[in-house]
């Protein structure tokens, strides 16, 4: 309790109200260049952020049965490589993408996104940064952010530190969410190749490439990578959305693709398995698709086994789509045209909700 | 680097997925008592939650323009109450509260919500009870948890630590968004009680009544409040969707709500001219409602000012409405049987988009 001479007021308790303003000014062009239409004039400085959800013409008459899919995802340790690089603008797309890329696996569009920032002190130019980030994540992912909270939580983060939570919400017409309950032994496995570690794994990357080395080694160059060691960690998630949207777009009533799943924590061994029928294995070709040297560099200095390698990261794929036979050809070419390398990585054959990795 | 003997796993660097999994086993029952016929089987285990907007016959017809709401919110520095006093199962109602108050002055009803944990050592207990209140905060609310996340982050919180933010979505008829743009000078102020602090200014309540003193005066009972401060400071932030959703059913038609206002950091002085239109003022007569105790007991603690507690503190107003005159004894009557006290406080008059206490 403090004397009774001391006026306390907000600040004095730790909360900076102005600077909080000073940030939201700041970030305000960038979030209004995801608007579109959609996003109602009652948004701004409103409670809530308002999202019309069919405008006239748009595609309110394709939708008989609508369905919103939501999902939530944080960045993970990956955000130490950002505190410990000083390096604040890739983050935010990370957040978009762990988000946007789960929704895109059952078929829905990205319609918006929010995002959390719990921080301790707010730094404007930071989480400048960080909003530009998450503003060009939902760019590349086609959806508004329609709104979001910077907490100021003094004593919860390290200076300097802070924790990020995203929320995305899309639309999926009900009678074409994808589920894999239509996925086949034969049906063929294609791969869409990840950036690298995208944002899972780094508690046991950073102990075993930064444990007791800090922030020098990020900084140093790595020949085999071409980069720094941060410039490679930092490397933003790939966004999956525009790749997918191509090939549902292109297929307005069939169906070719039967199953996708985001390879996140869990790795190709724990994510595929979500999107199989009981009786259905998914096996994999190692070597149809290439590993980026990252993996290795981290398998050798953590002495990681090859079976928790697998378990815990992505390995080199993203995104694993289960698509029928005759429709194979047609998506991988069309997969190649919008650039994101798709390969035949591997086939559904008859099993038991297991993936194997040959 | 650790020594090639060494095997890394992912549990040596701090991240235990068995945990993890136990955690979403204990959480299963509370979160599906909020599920109704609108999630969709097709949710469990999927990498999103599928919400059905228009379940046949239920209230698609009555949607021309529908709009989503989308808000996103956090516990603040309440938690620290929750870590020092050991009880966990309320701060999740606080978490749904912050959002779906924020959603229902639009006009819109809640229809899901998401939540993420973020959290250095996932103690299963403690996740259960969280999560319990947030699924208590759903019932409360009328809306399904749709999904979750908890991320381990080893290194980010202190042990026994953790942050929370949530994201809800509500969904509006376009032309029944409630945005204060049709209030007038003569219109009512109708105040709804809060159930105290509710979730903002804990910085400065620790600070205040606990500087120094720590979980012992949490313990302590107090005379004046009839509870320990621990009890006070860790009651949850009233819901006011029940109250708000009774009124606009009983007027599906008529538009007797002008504005609304959700009473959280920035009080009264900061929430209500966000709804102002720029030529009116908000005026609250003082003596017209009751500021609870708790309120006194951090202003002399902390020697705080009135006009620093009225731009912190709601001050005894979770709530408030601007309704038509003719629609006050109403509205009045219809909220006080839903059991929230309604109190007439306050009027709005010619001005410049200001709050006025006298």
């Amino acid at each position: 309790m403090p004397a009774k001479s001391e006026r306390l007021t907000y600040r004095d308790a730790g909360v900076d109200i102005d600077a909080g303003n000073e940030v939201v000014e700041r970030i305000r062009t960038a979030v209004q260049k995801t608007h579109g239409p959609q996003v109602l004039p009652e948004s701004h400085g409103a409670f809530g952020g308002f999202f019309r959800l069919f405008p006239k013409g748009l595609f309110a008459e394709s939708f008989k049965d609508p369905v919103l899919v939501g999902a939530t995802d944080g960045v993970g340790t990956k955000l130490k490589i950002a505190f410990d690089t000083g390096r604040f603008d890739t983050v935010g797309i990370d957040l978009v993408a762990m988000c946007v890329n789960d929704l895109i696996v059952g078929g829905a569009r990205p319609l918006f996104f929010l995002d959390y920032i719990g921080t301790g002190i707010v730094e404007p130019e930071t989480l400048e940064a960080v909003v530009e980030g998450i503003a060009e994540g939902c760019l590349q992912s086609r959806c508004a952010l329609l709104g979001g909270e910077t907490a100021e939580l003094p004593g919860f983060y390290k200076k300097g530190e802070f924790d990020l939570a995203g929320f995305s919400v899309g639309l999926v017409e009900r009678s074409r969410i994808i589920d894999g309950k239509k996925v086949k032994a034969g049906d063929y496995l294609i791969g869409l190749p990840s950036s690298g570690l995208h944002s899972n794994g780094f508690s046991l990357v950073r102990k075993a490439l930064l444990d007791g080395r800090g922030k020098r080694a990020l900084k140093a160059n790595v020949a085999e990578l071409g980069k720094t060691l941060g410039e490679e960690l930092l490397t933003p998630t790939r966004i999956y959305v525009q790749a997918i949207l191509a090939v549902l777009e292109k297929y307005p009533a069939k169906r070719p693709i039967r199953a996708m799943a985001h390879i996140t924590g869990g790795g190709l061994v724990e994510n595929v398995p979500r999107v199989l029928p009981e009786d259905c294995d998914a096996v994999f070709e190692r070597r149809s698709w290439d590993v980026p040297p990252i993996f290795d560099m981290v398998a050798k200095a953590g002495n990681v086994e090859r079976a928790e390698m697998d378990r815990v990261f992505n390995q080199g794929l993203g995104m694993v789509l289960v698509v029928a036979p005759k429709f194979v050809d047609k998506i991988v070419a069309l997969l190649d045209e919008e650039g994101y390398s798709p390969k035949v990585v591997g086939e559904i054959r008859a099993g038991a909700q297991r993936v194997k990795i040959r």
